[in-house]
């Protein structure tokens, strides 16, 4: 296809993503959003398929030039609560909303991506979904949409995330773990209360929880390979009310991030192990509760080659991608099936969720025609 | 004095005591309290001074048959925010007050021990002042009376609490300390916060704060000498309002009780010590904050032989006095004179505080009769 | 008795602990030394009693006019493994050892006592039963001379200890705890041990040692009463022997006082716990073990008027008796029968089991006479 | 060359191999190993170059056809104090040593090598050098051949290490960090000793080390990316002699293994930190010691292709390779010139310094063939 064709393509994105930019929406309420990308795909006549169970985010297809596998294009829709300062021209008009993370920019070159496939159906076999995702930011979305079917009969599906400190035209790609497993944790110190000069007829839980504070530190230093790569922390601490009666209980909060499974799935056991075991010690009770968000983002090393194959073919850099301590929901789909999810290079100027948080446009073209690329070279991979 | 005397007395002090628990008065609100003691003072002709500043709280003066020195019998007159569940015809009439911790005893029985004196003026060279005095619950009674002057030219004084544990005519004798100082601190530790996946840019104050618990306990089971007695309790711990972020900082605060001078003193110095080199070790700060309170109650030895003379001579059992790790504002005045300060049986169902306290009120001419007899013991001992 | 009479007995006295002081034998070896007691006292037609089962100490009688209850005098015999420098013309003969504590000078007064006694007879119902014991240094003497059978029959038993702090003349006294219970623990820390590098396949018993030193503290700052007092010292801590294999456990030691029965039996219960938990917490096993040595010196409040007495008809000054936490065996006498021990002054100028510790020989007229008034005062209390 | 020739040339290593094994000698004691290094690489006409400094190892060059840049190729020749326990017909002559980590592998396959480019002389620019090196155990002989000048001049180096968890005929390769870096470190915390029930009066260093212990785990999980990787192992701890005698001080030490330069940097300052901050807490002073050893095996990214199209070339796999948390002092190269270390496949049985360690020997054909395709290769990439 002409370079000016391009352009042309071009200039539509960065007038979706402005526009998509201006009217950020937060996690399930993106119902604006949902009608501009079914009428920006309706007017490239993409088929849109109506999803039971999905009220915001879009399902697209584009038939190649026969009968064949499936595979999906992921671009997530949703903004943040965060009151935008960039001073830009189409900066958000909605108060204390914005897209702080890009995903404007994901689902503006989403919409290129099929734009560009839909013209080259004659050069694929079987099929290609594209998955417009509602709330990706509060861990939802994904979930949903999977609830919905939307992966059935899908063989491999591939996403990205902007990423500002690589400049645009570079893409990261890493086979394994990209992105950190996230996960919650709780952990309740049970004693027993009492007037503070008489400490010997309490069971002090601040004290339990000081020790469980530290020993918990050993759960990375000790119980994980060092070859592996865990978090723990703990990010609440709450427990009295008084200056002069030790407390019933403390109250504990927090995180743990691995890129392993094995890593995630021994953390919390050694956890647990060591909250009950400090606590007995004091003649107190630890409960250790745990709530599962998301596992990591695993990428298939099998589409690690096709993924550097569609960079070179468009001349674009790739280099070994940075893991990540954020989570993706992404995780949830290669949970399922296949897949693999890339660093898109967009030169930026600030961290994910900043309120400054900028990319360079040029990016859009780069991302639309990387996926096309990839799409047509994966669905040659898979059954 | 006759037997029969002594019923009359009894009787009257029964009512004035019911009088006053069921007209409970809350710390330096005692001014219907304050109205009646002067006034069964007046009634049996004793001298109340007026002492500019204090607004509740009543002084009064009995003099001997010649000069001499002056003397103080103190008791202490506020009531607790409690809500009374005795069930007696008395009981309080106050919503949510509630004379829990026997002021009204110890009111009642001064007042007896004024009315006897007045007749054994003859019996004593010098003077004894009577000090009933506004809110020792909170601690801050005895500092307004100390500081209106009531104390100028008092060589020694005297008090009591009521000791449910004791039986009546039992008094509970011992020199140095009884009463636990009671000292109040904050610590917080300044970290910094942060994204909870990547801690190596934060500063957790939450793993600092751990560790900190833990090496507070070395305060007393290190750097007090096993024949002193303390306890330091932390009572609150708070940090953090969110499972993924690591906060900026995390607030202690407990009280600290001794029994020693030594003790006082030493423990807030080891307290900061460990407080900020522990955080110094996690790159973090701790700000150690100590609010002195009330230092311990310490019985001036002289005087205990004279206690147990008193009770000798009426016939009166003594024991060694058990300490209590609670505070009494009794201590302040002791800091300033010589003083001692006694448990008196009551035969009590309940501890302190509890709202079902009582006491036998058989003790009300015990308590009163012992003080008349202290004071004119002790007299002939001070200068 | 005429005060020539004392003085003669005061140089007899003098050289009788000097003898003792230039010929010091350790714990179970005061061979020479019982030889020499039992010579003064059958010098003095004291009789010496054979008690099978004691191959050094010795044990004597004096009866009273008639037959009474029988109350016994201890003192220790044995001396110290330290090389003297005091450089008295007296000082040690023998290399390394050295009466460092004073035995002497108890020796020498309770034989001062008997010669007293003996010539008082006519004063006193019953018997005095004079008990040299060996080995109190190893906590060993007193156990042996129960199982002997010495304390059959006897009443009450009375010992002191010098005091260097106290100026001669001036007995220090007090009821209950004087001196500490001793006891010994070890905790074994089973881990598994394993390649430094690679510590997830390992069970690392240095972190969970670490821990639990942490928690122990907790013992005394959290578990033991603020009126009672305990002392919990890990004094040894080994692990490991190479910079990079984690070893397979560690072992701690150390030692327990307490002034309280209740503190005594609460601390191992509390330490076995803290122990045992936090090593589950870690993976590791722990192993608690207690060895009890010594109880706390625990006098009869029935004999503190006894013992003023005592020292108010000799004109001797009476004060308050500081606790102390070192160990005395005479607790063990205390276990199966009543007893009171004293601090008697000795204007010492060092520490006890100092190289350079010496007291004023004025002391040795002061105790002689001491007990042997307070034998007299004690047998008509006693059944 | 044809099969034939490889056949020949695996019978000849076969029989190096088993020479060596059956005569291993420990690190600097490598005289016997280091002759016959000579002698069979003069059998070939192998230029042996004379290294004034080193007094075991060899060092030999191949010219190719003209001059062009130096490569080396690098195989350690030392064994280990194990004794052998394989059972096999050249087991291990000499008592209580064994080539228990295939370094009798490494050799044989690089004088494969070095016979296979002295055929090949033609197909490349340039000099090979081959680097037979002492001491690799013990840390100490690459060091040693740095300092002897052996690497001047040489633009890259290669080496490898058997795996014996790859079959035969499987390379693991892996750009960046391949093997930690290995450092030692002591702690000395110096409290005041003295009497263990007395603790007041001494600056317990067991208590401070307890939490120094628990302190050093937040190293590793709060100041370390949960990027990177680190172990900090404490592996011995000792303090105290006795039950009844608070020590002066405890002595720690241990090793610290990262993967990348910052932790390796990062870890020590943290750890220094941490102890002596929590030594100031307890009043005590902690002094940290760090001993650099080796830093890590970092490959250059840049000889990836190369090492992947080496084995591609002779029809091998390639694998991702596993990272290892022991050490090799190949990363001291690795800090003066660009390099990249491999993991041989080697079918074996157990793990590096097991007793019965073995490995199937048709690996030597492939890592001798291997090298000398590498070796092709790259001397055509560097200059």
């Amino acid at each position: 296809m002409a370079e000016e064709y391009h352009e042309a393509l071009h200039t539509r994105l960065i007038n979706i993503r402005r526009d998509l930019h201006e009217h950020p929406e937060l996690s399930f309420q993106e119902f604006e959003t949902t009608k501009k990308i079914r009428r920006w795909l309706a007017e490239e006549n993409i088929t849109v398929i109506d999803v039971p169970g999905l009220e915001t985010g879009v399902v697209a297809e584009i038939k190649g030039r026969e009968e064949g596998p499936v595979i999906a294009l992921r671009a997530d829709i949703d903004a943040l609560p965060i009151q935008e300062q960039t001073g830009l021209p189409f900066a958000s008009i909605h108060e204390g909303k914005m897209h702080a993370c890009g995903h404007d920019f994901h689902t503006a070159s989403i919409i290129g991506t099929a734009i560009l496939l839909n013209r080259r159906k004659d050069e694929f076999k079987g099929t290609v979904r594209f998955i417009f995702q509602p709330a990706e930011e509060i861990a939802a979305g994904a979930r949903k949409v999977i609830e919905a079917g939307v992966l059935d009969g899908v063989s491999a599906i591939f996403g990205m995330h902007n990423k500002p400190d690589l400049p645009v035209g570079t893409i990261g790609l890493k086979e394994g773990a990209l992105m950190a497993s996230v996960d919650r944790f709780e952990i309740t110190v049970k004693g027993k209360g009492g007037h503070a000069g008489i400490p010997n007829n309490s069971v002090d839980p601040i004290a339990a929880a000081g020790q469980i504070v530290s020993g918990l530190q050993s759960v990375v230093s000790r119980n994980i390979s060092s070859l592996q790569n865990a978090v723990v922390s703990i990010t609440r601490i709450q427990g009295g009310s008084s200056w002069n009666v030790i407390p019933d209980q403390v109250e504990m909060e927090g995180t743990v991030r691995t890129f392993q499974k094995e890593a995630r799935s021994a953390v919390p056991e050694h956890m647990k192990r060591v909250a009950e075991g400090i606590a007995a010690g004091f003649g107190a009770r630890a409960e250790f509760r745990w709530f599962p968000y998301l596992p990591s983002v695993q990428n298939d090393g099998r589409f690690l080659t096709a993924a550097a194959e569609a960079a070179s073919r468009l001349g674009y850099q790739t280099v070994r991608a940075e893991q990540s301590p954020g989570g993706e929901d992404f995780a949830l789909y290669q949970e399922k099936i296949p897949g693999f999810f890339v660093w898109m290079g967009t030169s930026g100027t600030e961290e994910w969720h900043h309120p400054a948080f900028t990319l360079d446009e040029a990016a859009l073209k780069t991302a639309a025609r990387y996926f096309a690329e990839l799409a047509v070279i994966s669905l040659e991979m898979v059954e």
